[in-house]
């Protein structure tokens, strides 16, 4: 029997009544003739409530204790859809990540995936079970002296896709609120079209710039494991998105696949520091210590043998960021850290787009035709992204969708 | 170092603020020269809300989900507690029941611990750490074959006792509303006395015909590895009353160390049923089929060659008694099922009274003198108890208290 993963966000399940909504939908599938695994996020806030409480204790509580604690979210939600299902007729049980055999890193509230043992799942689904795991979890060992660890931003995505993997599942469905991946964000850009489909690498790109809708690190096991993931609406029947193998229909089709953009970056310049091996090495590592993640990194050295260097950055993070350069900054003898808080990055993004030079000109031309200036260029092999001031966003996204004629399939 | 373990129920970890407070007192007792385990329950009405979200979706959930759903409960006020300990630099880590080593039966909602591997306990108390345990619960095995276990009434009691033997601990502390064990229900009696102790064979008895301060199962798992108890109040530094083995000094004193009573039971009388072998075994093999309680079981023959058989049971199971004992009346040609729902057992406990017959005769003439009606009685070896109307429950502990002096010390 064919197995199928389905991963429900926590809106979706964020009251019973949409927990039973769920259970008539894992059941359908169920009656398809399939083996279900369902994974699940928790409900609605109850992260951040439980995040909450601990602050009322603590302004900086320990990870280890943390993940202990808000780990109980998905145990809480998984258990409900398990009765929901059985109170459907449905025989099912509910899973920990731990039951469910996850092992993880010892990384409190960032740990990744090392190993999965589906065992029990397997069993499970032989006995005709639905299986109902929790997300975003998993156990550093087996046995007592395991330890609970959360998986992250994108950890429930990340759990269904890498359960998808270890079960030799060929489909892994993100239900989500919205019908599927966009050319662009709906909400900026009316005419945006809904993908049928886009290449793991693209999918990667995208959520990596801005495309809020799957996190690139799920993305990116399913490319690994070669494992099809289909994003749908979990309030409709629509067939969604499938982000798979680049395939040669999808080549002779518009280049471009989507359009990002974010505008809760920073910008920061340190300028004039001394032009010395070492000295880039020395900032982006203090900022790594941190666990700050850097972007679109530029470096231009001028003739006086001096280098400015200039990053982008969460923008929750610029005043912490700005801190630790200011010190830095006196070792290297740099000669001013500025922040700029209002931009914004725009991207283009297709599998296309590789070594084809004329999308960036493109990109650039339509951009200062409207006087959008670009600060800052950052570029992959199938992306290109510009830093422009926060305020042209709409305008630039609108720009670059009828430009790349992304409304037409 | 000596270890104390102490539990702490669900009032007093009902908000952050009050878990603060515990945080203090768990830091006191580390500061005096202690290695501290700590078991908690959940916060407040928290088991009794995940109970409401399983009812919203099934009116009769499955009980192996349901403890996947509640036990996440302790989870959440143990992170919270290791939190607040941290906070004021005390090194602490939470543990569940799984990883605190707690191997139970396999039996959903009311399953006994089979038996305690606290190894991991050890560790992290020999790292200088205190170590909160997560008090209700357990795991059938350990690793991911394992399933949650509750451990049902009086769980998070019995984990702090157990744990207690299972670490050869001398104490263990129960933390409660109140200042210890009384005479009698203080409410009902103002001049009721905390005892400063009371054997656990007492305390058994008391506990087990109404006295609500402890369960008497925790109490035999402390007699049965002879762990010293103590029943003190979270909101103050009193003694509180120590439960301990029977010792000469408590003979010398009064021989009646309490007096509980029970107005939530009903009467059920079958009567003129055969009277051949079997009939008493069918009756209460019915009931303990699905899980009914009984306690005072009378009969009695008269000379026609038929019997009446009486017994008292959980008021709130009355109707569904009645049901059961209705066909069951048919097979065995009863005459008649009463159910009697306005009545209420009043016992005097002590371990004085065992081969006492004295102690019968004073309480059975002090309610005989005001007109207090005796329907039925039972006895235990220290313990006499009548069942009475309801509506002298307050009256005849007020003069059983008096007639005993249990005011005095």
């Amino acid at each position: 029997m064919p197995i199928i993963v389905q991963k429900y966000g926590g809106s979706s399940v964020a009251t019973t009544e949409k927990i039973k909504a769920i259970a008539d939908r894992v059941l359908a599938t169920k009656k398809q003739g399939n083996d279900v695994v369902v994974v699940v996020s928790a409900m609605g806030k109850t992260t951040n409530n439980l995040i909450s409480l601990a602050q009322e204790i603590s302004s900086n509580p320990n990870r280890r204790e943390m993940d202990f604690l808000i780990s109980t979210g998905e145990q809480v939600s998984s258990a409900l859809l398990a009765i929901a299902l059985q109170e459907l007729g449905q025989d099912a049980i509910s899973l920990t990540g731990w039951q469910a055999g996850m092992i993880t890193e010892n990384i409190p509230a960032n740990a990744r995936i090392l190993s999965i043992h589906p065992s029990r799942v397997q069993q499970h689904l032989r006995e005709g079970k639905v299986v109902v795991v929790t997300g975003f979890q998993g156990v550093t060992e087996f046995g007592k002296d395991g330890d609970i660890m959360t998986l992250g931003r994108g950890g429930s995505d990340t759990t269904a896709v890498a359960l998808a993997a270890a079960l030799k599942s060929k489909t892994c469905e993100i239900y989500t609120d919205v019908d599927g991946v966009y050319t662009t964000d709906p909400r900026m850009v009316p005419e945006a079209r809904k993908l049928d489909k886009i290449s793991y690498e693209a999918m990667i790109e995208l959520a990596g710039v801005g495309a809020k809708v799957m996190h690139p690190r799920a993305v990116e096991i399913g490319s690994f494991y070669n494992v099809d993931i289909v994003v749908r609406n979990s309030h409709n029947e629509n067939p969604g998105t499938l982000i798979t193998k680049e395939s040669a229909t999808m080549e002779q089709k518009n280049r471009v696949s989507g359009i990002a953009y974010e505008n809760e970056v920073a910008a920061i310049s340190i300028a004039g520091v001394i032009d010395q091996p070492g000295v880039a090495a020395k900032i982006f590592s203090a900022l790594a210590e941190v666990g700050i993640n850097t972007d679109i990194i530029v470096q231009a050295t001028n003739t006086s043998g001096h280098t400015d260097i200039s990053f982008t950055i969460p923008k929750a993070e610029a005043n912490r960021a700005k801190e630790i350069l200011e010190k830095i900054g006196e070792e290297v003898k740099a000669e001013k850290v500025t922040v700029r808080n209002e931009i914004a990055k725009i991207s283009i993004v297709g599998t296309g787009i590789k070594n084809h030079p004329s999308y960036a000109a493109t990109m650039f031309k339509v951009l200062a035709e409207k006087n959008i200036n670009i600060h800052m260029i950052g570029t992959s092999s199938i992306r290109i992204t510009c830093v422009i001031d926060k305020e042209k966003t709409a305008e630039a996204v609108q720009l670059l969708h009828e430009a790349f004629e992304l409304e037409k399939g």
